[in-house]
């Protein structure tokens, strides 16, 4: 496979080219040479070793050069373009204590909003102001000129045909502001007028059905920069954006659609009755009653959906009844973020699970028990003993640093520093607190060995072979400068559950049994 | 002129097809018929009368018809595209306080930002958190996974190399997020350390250099997405976007630069080769010594910058002293609309202090003052009479619906309803404070009549005239439906204030003398 030498280099994943705790690059694409070539490769044991001109090595997983891309969450490209008969199971989405307590469900809604646009929660409190707390649980209130929220009811002085009774063709909000809020909520607090029913239109669907059925219209309109305008006493917004965005790769991005607030357009008149007949055909487009999802909203029912993709409608309702949603505006790119280190997060744990069923049952250093049996007594003997959820994690976690064959190059002498190994990566998922016992763990044995006389006399044999490895007792300056450390002493009781954890044949629970504590700390 | 049928009557200026309080749209472009067609055109007067073949009627002013476009206000179009030599008298920005107090002031800070990118503000107060005040002044924070502000000093256990001493070359912040925040602010606080200058290059104009130097390199860049990515313990954050973004016409829109946080791009190896030169030959770009302005930000400097079109730089710094530095991010179209308002409203007050230098010289309806003579008396009165600051805007303006011609209507026994028009016409600036004693000044003559026995007989002969016109003095009933009106005192008031102000040849203030206190009213 040929390979280009500035990507190559770009991407080396060293501790010196790439901060390992955030994955940012620390030199610039400036500092490279102008005349940099590779001056050796070869392929060993899956990884590419890479001498370079300049005479930096690096190592590449082969399994990394012929990856793809992770996908772009914001273009057609992934989503599950939908019309009204797709969900003949409903609408997707969960009960907000479900979601809340289950990172399942919640992994579900927010998945929803990403793949198909939308997402309800239901038996979400019917209070005010709370719909501010549903967007915060997943990303970030963007505030406008509406305010922080918004009510959405019949009010006496209008300033926008959102807050009247009247029917709402289906549009996407705010076409004026640039950037457009990525992200809606509305969240219905009372609905018991006569008519007021929701609709939705997946916008994504008729932009590739004008582009299936009128290429031409497509490319006006993809082409065709539009004014759009909003103004009161106190607010100008304008933005000039295509109805329909695509990006360089020509995949529909962005769709806005709002007569309400299409500002005049300034063309010679063929091209305005170009722009006209490919902008009417559109709009009947998104009018066909195949593509509108119509529903009807219930008190604690919280609509989540992308601003930039679905068009949301309402049909007229009777001052019969009062209707009140109250709605704000969020992002797209949190709510991507916050979903992607769920997926993270369960993959972790998956990780983790398959590590105690895998490579844990290999031997533990000598010992008498598994890896995984050492590894699940130590977080027994810590739940035990009434210890909090972090030092039960702590206990059960501590040796996670030898895994991926690293504990026999302990074994072989040389200290593999598994208690940072093992503390490093789990920084990647939990906090401090869980970590640096881990950390410490080991230093916790020196520490011991130094400052209680009989401990080191009961180490088992291997434990005794490691502290040696390890830099053996800490003498007495050592030990009173760990002994002053903030977690020193959650640091030696995770240390005492590890060397109580090497019974043979001792009943020890499952790690499934530990999954939900673990899940609890990641959040 | 050909005109566009379906453009025309998108844009008809109707109270049935606008709003006229908002100017939205009051009916769907579907609503519209198939074979929609201009039946009758006229033009008189400087407006096109048109007949539709639906029977709707329409009128546009002619001026309106041949306008054009109010620009872009986020392409490179429009914008003043600068090298560092290009400012020699210094930054754009103000002081703090004159920003504040001077709508001048703001307007042009707020305009450099537009026009060039950034501006700074001097002598804000160095105080935790008031970056935040100064975002608020304008627009909106942009809340974000490093919360509402960050703090940019160094920081025990850096999470992202801003926090840290390095120099940090020309970049743009938060590539990998999307939409990514339009506008920075960064507020220094402290900054006694050798070092840690600042650097601000445009990207504009580093772009426009690469298209006209290298117009295949400049086609890659735009043509190709590029993913960029954040990862920590809570975020994961991913945006696939082009460096340099051109909207639909081709013109330069956004900027993204930030080698730390490219991720890995997929594409042939010849594409990354030729992905690559043309990278590098922007980045290199980016650092040639005429684009880079560099200063020194020092404690109260507030710069304000717009993060998609801006490159922002530091200098490395020793650890010698400290340097602390507040951001927060917030976005242009807030700024925007914050600029057009203050420039709408300076506007208006230029077109009302030449309404009444122009057709405020005209005879007041028959009495022996001008209008304006008629207007400036009444403020005065209102002044003089220690009123509070909306009621002497309320008695100066309270015959602004008279403007236009229209009062020449209400002499020939046609009530023009001027005080319906003015208020309304006020209403774009003034809050109800002002507008509402405006609106009922003619309501409450009617009353004053109905309840003050000699109030009818001190009527000057023109005002007994348009008295008739306007309904006579109120019955019973209605004038206890007035007196209720949580405005009638003050309505009242500026009737009698309007009652004597007929005073030929008294002298009165200029409109000059009462522009501030509209100014202060408007904000």
């Amino acid at each position: 496979m040929p390979l280009s030498a500035y990507w190559l280099r770009d991407n080396c994943p060293c501790t010196e080219c790439r901060d390992p705790r955030n994955g940012q690059k620390l030199f610039q694409i400036t500092d490279l040479p102008g005349d940099l070539a590779i001056a050796e490769q070869a392929e060993e044991d899956g990884v590419l070793a890479v001498r370079w001109s300049d005479g930096h090595r690096s190592r590449y997983p082969v399994e990394w050069l012929t990856g793809t891309g992770a996908g772009d969450d914001r273009t057609e490209q992934g989503k599950r373009l939908w019309e009204a008969a797709d969900f003949p199971a409903g609408r997707p989405g969960a009960d907000w204590d479900a979601y809340l307590a289950d990172p399942a469900q919640r992994t579900a809604v927010l998945a929803a909003v990403r793949d198909v646009g939308f997402a309800v929660l239901r038996g979400v409190p019917a209070l005010e102001r709370q719909v501010l707390e549903v967007a915060r649980d997943f990303g970030y209130v963007r505030e406008t000129n509406y305010g922080e929220l918004f009510d959405v009811r019949v009010e006496p002085d209008p300033n926008n045909l959102a807050f009247t009774s009247a029917a709402i063709a289906p549009h996407t909000d705010n076409p004026y502001r640039d950037p457009v809020p990525t992200l809606q909520l509305l969240h219905c607090l009372r609905n018991d007028a006569t008519g007021g029913d929701s609709g939705l239109v997946d916008g994504f669907r008729a932009a590739a059905l004008l582009r299936e059925e009128a290429p031409e219209d497509f490319a006006v309109l993809t082409g065709t920069p539009v004014p759009f305008a909003f103004r009161d006493r106190r607010s100008e917004l304008r933005a000039e954006r295509p109805l329909i965005e695509v990006d360089a790769l020509g995949r529909i991005r962005e769709v806005r659609f709002n007569n309400r607030s299409i500002g005049t357009l300034r063309l010679p008149a063929a091209e305005l009755d170009a722009f006209y007949a490919a902008y009417r055909r559109f709009a009947r487009i998104t009018l066909r009653p195949e593509l509108q999802l119509t529903f009807r909203l219930v008190p604690g029912d919280c609509l989540v959906f992308d601003n930039t993709r679905l068009l949301h409608a309402r049909t007229a309702f009777a001052q019969d009844g009062h209707r009140h949603l109250q709605g704000c505006y969020a992002d797209l790119d949190s709510l991507a973020s916050t979903l992607a280190v769920l997926e993270r997060r369960a993959a972790a744990l998956d990780a983790l699970e398959r590590m105690f069923a895998g490579e844990g049952l290999g031997e533990y250093l000598g010992e008498e028990v598994t890896m995984a049996e050492h590894m699940l007594q130590a977080g027994a003997s810590a739940e035990a003993a009434g210890a909090p959820a972090h030092l039960v994690a702590a206990a059960l976690l501590h040796d996670v640093g030898h895994f991926g064959g690293s504990g026999l190059r302990l074994m072989q002498g040389q200290d593999n520093r598994h208690s940072h190994t093992g503390a490093d990566w789990l920084a990647r998922w939990f906090g401090p607190e869980v970590t640096e016992p881990v950390r410490l763990h080991v230093a916790a044995k020196r520490y011991l060995c130094a400052v209680e006389p009989d401990y080191r006399a009961r180490l088992s044999e291997a434990s005794e072979y490691t502290l040696r490895v390890q830099g053996g007792p800490m003498d007495a300056a050592e030990a009173a400068a760990f002994a002053a450390l903030a977690g020193a002493e959650e640091a030696v009781a995770v240390r005492r559950w590890d060397d109580q954890a090497k019974v043979a044949g001792a009943p020890t629970p499952s790690f499934a049994h530990f999954r939900p504590l673990l899940e609890r700390l990641m959040a």
